[in-house]
């Protein structure tokens, strides 16, 4: 279905199968563990045995690895308001400690998942004043109070 | 005070007295009557006789300049929420149409005004949830309903 079991102009190896999907994966856990500041490459490299470059290749840069790690974890349209909000404030609270960070990876979510986070929130009358609260406490105060 | 009046590396003419001001007065013109996406430095270049160049080196992108121009609009600590709010609107606003870039204007505006927000929303308990609705809107529809 796509080009990733082809070998690029020669160079490099082939990418190994579920690669992809390991390192989102051991993204996430990292983000979960230590937060966006701490969050870390080598990190990555180091837990999955695959190489930097070949990271970097997928994901040009750590605010679009950190929102494509992020992306699983998007509300459904549909879900219940409580859900919906308990799903907004962990991926917040996963940007709380990246500064200004946080809107680069506010922009790499919204650049895929925008149409989903919009179809999430409508019909939730309440749903955009208190996920925006989260926002706008990320925003000033760079973490959310618990 | 400052460097301004003197002529750096002895290349360009030293800048115009009022410059700075002469030209966000302008930006911020510009931004009411066009909002952000139709925005253009050639605009300010034709109004304020004033070079690019000399824009340029001042505030090094649109989004700097703009976050420039929107920076007295800021809310004053104090301000009765009403009030906080209407402004918050009306910076927002202006910033409806400018789809991805809105976020550089937003980082541009927390670099210098942070502190000065936090300020002002402090103590509004609605505040945040308020403002925060415009935030989302803004980030999900690029535009705000009126």
């Amino acid at each position: 279905m796509t080009d990733d079991s082809q070998p690029k102009r020669g160079r490099g190896r082939p990418r190994r199968e579920g690669a992809d999907e390991e390192i989102l994966g051991v993204a996430l856990d990292l983000l979960r563990e230590q937060g966006y500041r701490a969050f870390s490459l080598d990190t990555i490299v180091e837990r999955t045995g695959i190489a930097k470059t070949t990271i970097y290749r997928r994901w040009p840069s750590k605010s679009a690895l950190v929102a494509a790690a992020l992306a699983p974890l998007t509300p459904a349209p549909g879900a219940h308001v409580d859900a919906l909000l308990r799903e907004a404030t962990e991926v917040l609270n996963l940007l709380a400690d990246s500064d200004g960070d946080v809107l680069d990876v506010i922009r790499a979510l919204l650049a895929t998942r925008r149409p989903l986070l919009r179809d999430a929130l409508a019909g939730h009358e309440d749903a955009d004043q208190l996920l925006g609260a989260l926002v706008v406490r990320l925003l000033l105060d760079g973490r959310i109070e618990h």
